[in-house]
C-alpha cells in the first residue's frame, strides 16, 4: 500500500551533501554539542528539519532524550531508572534518542510508514514504539481504562447516542427540532480530541515542498494525541497526551495543567476541584520551588503537596527512601470507585474495555438505570480494599490515620447521597416517559435529545460527578455552589416543573 | 474524660531509646542542623514522626518556626517583628517552635488532649494556642466576621433553611418533590468546610499502629480548617485556614490562591474577579519576581500590584518606610459595605456574630426583605468613612486621588443598581407567593425549595454579588457576561415567565 | 479652557528647593542611579511623586523607559529595535523616558492638559504621545479593530440595544417587566471597561493636597484603559491596555493573563480555551523558564509554545534568524474570519470601524439575520488567504504541513456547523416573533429583552463563539461541555419548549 518512490533518492543525496558540509552547522542549530552521540540517521533528519521544524527540534534539544544514551540510562539504580527494559537493542544503545530512533521504529508494523529521503518514516509514534525502552509503562497503560477511551465511547451505543444528540446539527421545521448525524471532523475536535481518534492512512499524496515535490501519507483523524487513540500500528493510546512532544518530560506529566486538558470541564472537573482545594492552593503558591524532574519523587523534599500524578501515578518515596507508592500508568490502580462520566458511581470495571459491559436492560452500562451495579464486570471488594489502601498510604505521608479515614468516610457518604439525587432525577424522567411527556426508553426513542433528558444528563454528568470530585479531593465549594449540590436540587425542581408544564400543555 | 493509660509508657521508653541512638539521625531526617535549638520534647516527637509523617516534618522543617527561636524573633524592630507578644514564656524562648510546643500547649484547656507516649498531646492547634506568641493577631481575628462563620451559618434559621434545601436529599413521589434533613458528613465537606465545623471528642478508641496498640480521641467534624471552626478548647477559628500547615507561611497567606479556597465560587467570586482584573493580571504575570516573605511589605519593592492580603490584611510600607496600611486580621477593617452572601448589601455589622441581628419581620437578616438596612446592628457612617479612608490610602500608593475617588463612586453606584435588581426579583417572588404560585413566607413555608425561589437566590447570591465584586475590584466582565448583569436581567425574565406559566397551569 | 493659575508658582519654587536640596535623595527614592540621564523636568516630578505615588515610581524604575535613553535604543539593529521611529526629537534623545516626557508630550493637543507646578501636564497618555517613538505600532493599531471598540459598540444601534437590555435597571409592575436606560457609571465599569470610554474634561476643580490647594481637571470616563478609548487629544486607544503602566513591559503584553482581562468571559473565552489547550498547558507548565523580554522572539529558544502574542502580534524568528512572523499591532493581520461577538462568523471587516456596516435589513450587522455575509464591507478571498498564510507560517514552526492544514480544515468545518446551529436558533426566534409569542423585529420592538431572545443571544454570543474558539485553538472540551455544543443543542430544545409553553399559555 505504501509507495516507495525512487524519485526521492536524489533528494537524499542533496541532503547528505548538505549534511557533509555542515556537521558544525547541525551542532549550531541544535544548540547542543552532541559529539558522537547522535545517530547518523538522526543527523540526517536534523539536516533539514532543524530549519523546517525549529520548534520541534528545540524542544527535543532540551529533552533527556537528546542528552542521555540508553546504555548510560540503564546504569541507574532501580528506583531512579527511567527505562523499564532490562536491556536495549544494541543499535539503539549508544546514540541518543533522536528523530530517526522513534520515527523509523517498527516501520513494518506501521501503516503510516512511507519512504522519505531513503528512510521508512512513520508520522505517528505509538506506545508500541515507546515500549522499546519503556515496556512496563506500556503494559500498565494497557490496563488503564484510558487506553480504551476511543473504543469505550464509540463502541457503546448509549454514549454514541449522547454524542449524536450533542454534535448533530439541529434543524427547526414546523415547530419540530430534529438533528442529523454529526460529521467526522466535528468528532475529531470534540469528544475524540481527548478520547483519541482512529488514525488511518487515507491515501498517499504528493505535495510541493522547499525540497521539491514529495509524497506523504494523508491521515484521517490526524492530528490527535488522545489517550485512547487507535494507532496505524494497531496499538492503543498516546504517550504524548501527557508526556508532551517533543520534550516528553516527566515534569509536564507531573503538573496538573497537563491533566486539565481533558479533566477540566463540568463533566470531569478534576482540575478545577483540585485548584480550589488546599492541595491545589499549595501547588499554585509554592510550585516554583519544587522539583518536578527527580525520580523517584520525594514527598517533603521534591514537593510538599500532591499533584494529580502524586496520587494517581508517580513513584513516591520519603526522604529516607521508603516507597510510599509504586509507579503506575494504570490510573485506577489506587482508585476503587468510578465516579465520573457515568450515571451512577460504581466499583471500577475489571477490564479497561467498558463497552463489553451490559446491564439487565441490555444497555452497555455498568449499573442499572436505577443504580444497582452490574457486579460481574466490576472489581470485587477485596480489590477495592487493596486499591484504597494504596491511595491511603499516599495520604498518610502528610496526614494522620484519623484524618485519612474520616476523609474516606465522607467520600463514601457522598457517593451514596449523589447517587440518590441521580435516582430521584431518573424517577422524574421515567415518569415523563411513562406519561408520554417525553419520548425515551419505553418509546424506543432517543434518550438524550429532549430538554428534560438533557437536564437529567446534567444531574449526573455535571452535578453529581462534580460533587463527588469535590468530596474526593476536598474542593468544597465545587460540591455546593460552583457545580454541585445547589444545582442538583435546583435541577430537580426544574425537571418537575417542566414535566408539569408539559403535561398541562398536552391537555 | 481523657484516659491516661499506663500501657503507653513502655513505648515512650522505646522511643527515647531510638532517640538516644539517633541524634544524628534526627538531624538527617529533618534535613536541617537544629543544633541545641530543638526542645527535648520535640526531638521526642520527631524520633517517630519523621518516619510516620515525613511530609509534615519536611514542611515544618522549611518553616520559620523551625529556624528561629522566639527570643531572637523578639529582638526585631517593631515593623518587622512577627511576634506580637512583648515577652514569651521563658520555657519557650530558647528552642524553636516544634511539634511539642504547639501540640501540648494549653493542654488542660483542650478536650482533645490525650496521653501519648508520656505527653499530653492535642490534635487541634487553635488560635488560643497561637496567641502565646501572636496575641494581637488573635485579638483582631476575634473581631473578624470570619471567626464567627460557623455560628453565623448554623445559628441563623434563614441560612439553616438554605442549607437544608441544598444539602437535603430529595425524593420524588406522586409528582411531588420533598427532601430530608441533610446528614452531618455532607455538612462537614460542603458549607462547613469553609465556615468551620464544631470539633468535638466523640470517644477514645484504640488502634493498632506501627508502634503497637495506641489510644486516640476520635473527633467529629475533623478534619477541618474552616475559618470559624469551634475548637475543642472553646476558641473560634483556625489560623491554618490561611497560614497553611505545617509551614504556616506568610507567603501563602499573601497569595490569592489561599483566599480562593473559599472565595472562588459563584457565591463569592472574589478570586475570579481579581484574576480577571488588572491587579490579578500583574500578579499572574510577574509574581515570580516578588517577595512574599518580607515584613513589612514594601509597595513597589516587594510587590507591584496588590493581592488580596495587600488590600485587606497586610502591613504595607513605602520604600522610605512610610506606613500605608497597618496590619489587621479583622478583614473588614478596611471595608465599609458588606457585599456578598447577603440579599442586599449594607454597612458592615458591628459584631462578628451576625446571628444576633433581627429585622422587623423577625428574620435574622441585616436588611428587610425590601432592602432597608437594620441600622442598629450595623456600623455608622463615621465608622464607614474611616474604613474607606484606610482602604483608599492603599489605593493611593499607585493611583491618583481622582482615580481612587471615581472608582469608589462607581462602586457606590453599583451597590445601588444591584440592590435595585434584587428588589425587582424579590417583587416577582412576593407576587408568586401572594398569588399562591409558590409557597413561601405568607404560607409559612420553606423559602428556598421551589424553582422560582432558587432563581431569586441566584439573583442576589450569585449575580448581584458577583457584579458588586466586579465593581469593587475592576474585574469588568465578571459584572457583565461572566456572572453579572447579563444573568440578572435574564433571570428576571425567566422568573416572570415561570410565574406566568405556573399561574396559567393552575387555571 | 485650561486655567493657568499664578497661585501655583510658589509651590513650584518650594519643589525646586526640595529638589536642590535632595539630588541624592531622588536617586535614593528611585532605587536606581540615573546619573545625568533623567531630564530636569522628570526630576522635578519625582521630587514630589516619589513620595506621593511610590508604586508608580517603583514600577517605572524597573522599566526599560527608565533605563535606556532613546539615542542608545535607536542604535539597535532593525530586528531587535523597540523604537520604530527613524529619529527622535533632539530634546528627548539623551534623557530616559520619564514622567515629564510622556505627561507633557503634545500638551497643546490635550484637552486634559492643566497647569501643575509650572508644567503643562496631562493625565491621559495616548497612542499619539507614544507614537513619538513608536509610530509604526500606532499606525498598525489604528487599523486594529480594537482601536474602534468604543465606536463599534456605542455607534451601532444593534449593540446599543443589547447594552440597554443588559445594563438597564428592570422594574416589575402589574406582572410586567420594563427597564430604564442604563446610567453612565455602570457603562464605565462594564462594557466600556474593555471597549474604552470617551474620556472628557468635565470641569476644573480645586482640591486640598499635601502640598496645599491645587487645581485638577475632573475627567468623565476616567479611570479607563480600554482598547478603544477616546482620548482627550482626539486619538483612539490605549497602549497601556496591554503594556501595563508604568512598566510598559513587553513581558506582560506577551503573557496570556493580559489578554484575559477582556478575553475570558463566556462571550470571548479565548483565554479559557487557550488554557485548556496543549499550548496553554505547555505555557503554564514551563513558562518560568521562558524569556518574555527578548526582541525578536525566538521560537524554541525564548519560548516553546505560543502565547496569544505569538500567534497574533509578535515578531517571531527561528534560532538562525529566519523571520516566521512580522510584528503587528493590527490583531487581525493573521486572522481571516471574525468568530466572536457576532451573530454569524464572517470574513474580517475591511475597516476597523464596523459601525459603518449595514445589511439589507438596515441593521448595522456584517451578515443578514440568516447568515449571509455583507460582502462589500468584508475582506475578499485573496486577503483572507494571505492572512491565513501568515498564521500558518507560525504554526509550521512546530507543526507539519499536514497538521496545520487539517487543523484549518476542522476550523472551517466548525465555522459552518456553528453558524448552522445559530441559524436554527434564529428560526425558532423568528417563529416566536411571527406567532406573537415574543415581540421583536416584526413588531419593531426590542430584540434582546425577552427570555427567548436572551437564549438566542447565548446561542451565538456564548456557545457558537466558544465552540469556534475551541476549534481555532484546539481547546476541545470548551467546544463540548464547558460552553459549546452541549449548550447549543440544549438551548435549542429549551427555546422550542418555551415557544410551545408560551403559545399554549396564550390560547
Amino acid at each position: 500500500m505504501i509507495n516507495f518512490k525512487v524519485v526521492r533518492q536524489p533528494l537524499k543525496v542533496i541532503c547528505i551533501q548538505i549534511l557533509t558540509l555542515s556537521v558544525s552547522l547541525t551542532s549550531f542549530f541544535t544548540g547542543i554539542s552532541f559529539a558522537a552521540k547522535l545517530s547518523q540517521d538522526t543527523e540526517m533528519c536534523l539536516s533539514c528539519h532543524s530549519m523546517l521544524s525549529p520548534g520541534i527540534k528545540a524542544d527535543w534539544g532540551n529533552s533527556l532524550h537528546s542528552k542521555i544514551i540508553p546504555s548510560e540510562a540503564l546504569r541507574r539504580d532501580k528506583l531512579s531508572r527511567r527505562i523499564s527494559n532490562e536491556s536495549i537493542p544494541e543499535e539503539l544503545s549508544n546514540t541518543v534518542v533522536g528523530c530517526a530512533e522513534c520515527h523509523t521504529m517498527n516501520a513494518e508494523k506501521h501503516a503510516d510508514s512511507f519512504e522519505h529521503n531513503g528512510f521508512e518514516v512513520h508520522i505517528v509514534v505509538t506506545p508500541e514504539d515507546c515500549a522499546t525502552c519503556h515496556p512496563t509503562e506500556r503494559g500498565e497503560y494497557e490496563k488503564n481504562i484510558m487506553s480504551s477511551a476511543y473504543l469505550n465511547l464509540t463502541g457503546n451505543p448509549v454514549y454514541q447516542g449522547l454524542i449524536n444528540s450533542v454534535n448533530g446539527i439541529q434543524k427547526f421545521d414546523e415547530m419540530k427540532l430534529s438533528y442529523t448525524s454529526p460529521d467526522e471532523k466535528t468528532g475529531f475536535e470534540s469528544c475524540l480530541y481527548c478520547h483519541g481518534t482512529d488514525v488511518k492512512v487515507k491515501e498517499m499524496k504528493s505535495r510541493e515542498t522547499d525540497f521539491g515535490e514529495l509524497e506523504f501519507p494523508v491521515l484521517s483523524g490526524w492530528p490527535n494525541q488522545g489517550v485512547g487513540r487507535k494507532n496505524p500500528d494497531g496499538s492503543l493510546g498516546s504517550c504524548t497526551s501527557c508526556h508532551t512532544r517533543h520534550h516528553f518530560s516527566i515534569r509536564m506529566a507531573r503538573k496538573p495543567y497537563t491533566c486539565s486538558e481533558c479533566h477540566k470541564g463540568p463533566d470531569v472537573p478534576a482540575y478545577k476541584v483540585y485548584m480550589v482545594s488546599k492541595h491545589g492552593n499549595i501547588f499554585s503558591s509554592v510550585e516554583k520551588d519544587w522539583n518536578f524532574e527527580n525520580v523517584p519523587w520525594t514527598v517533603g523534599g521534591d514537593f510538599t503537596a500532591p499533584t494529580c500524578a502524586t496520587c494517581h501515578a508517580s513513584l513516591i518515596v520519603t526522604a529516607d527512601g521508603e516507597v510510599m507508592a509504586e509507579r503506575t500508568h494504570q490510573m485506577n490502580d489506587r482508585l476503587w470507585r468510578r465516579i465520573f462520566g457515568v450515571i451512577y458511581s460504581h466499583p471500577h470495571p475489571r477490564s479497561p474495555n467498558t463497552s463489553i459491559i451490559k446491564n439487565k436492560a441490555g444497555l452497555n452500562l455498568p449499573t442499572e438505570l436505577t443504580g444497582e451495579p452490574v457486579a460481574e464486570f466490576l472489581i470485587d471488594e477485596q480489590e477495592q480494599s487493596q486499591r484504597q489502601r494504596r491511595m491511603r498510604r499516599v495520604c498518610l505521608s502528610c496526614h494522620s490515620t484519623q484524618w485519612a479515614d474520616q476523609q474516606f468516610e465522607r467520600f463514601e457518604n457522598t457517593i451514596r447521597t449523589t447517587d440518590e439525587m441521580t435516582l430521584t432525577a431518573t424517577k422524574v424522567l421515567i415518569t415523563a416517559w411513562e406519561k408520554g411527556a417525553a419520548q425515551g426508553l419505553p418509546q424506543n426513542a432517543d434518550i438524550f435529545d429532549e430538554a428534560i433528558e438533557k437536564k437529567w444528563v446534567e444531574q449526573w454528568l455535571f452535578f453529581a460527578n462534580s460533587t463527588r470530585f469535590a468530596s474526593a479531593m476536598a474542593g468544597a465549594d465545587y460540591g455546593v455552589f460552583a457545580s454541585g449540590r445547589w444545582y442538583m436540587s435546583k435541577n430537580l425542581q426544574e425537571m418537575k416543573d417542566w414535566l408539569e408544564f408539559k403535561l398541562k400543555e398536552e391537555k
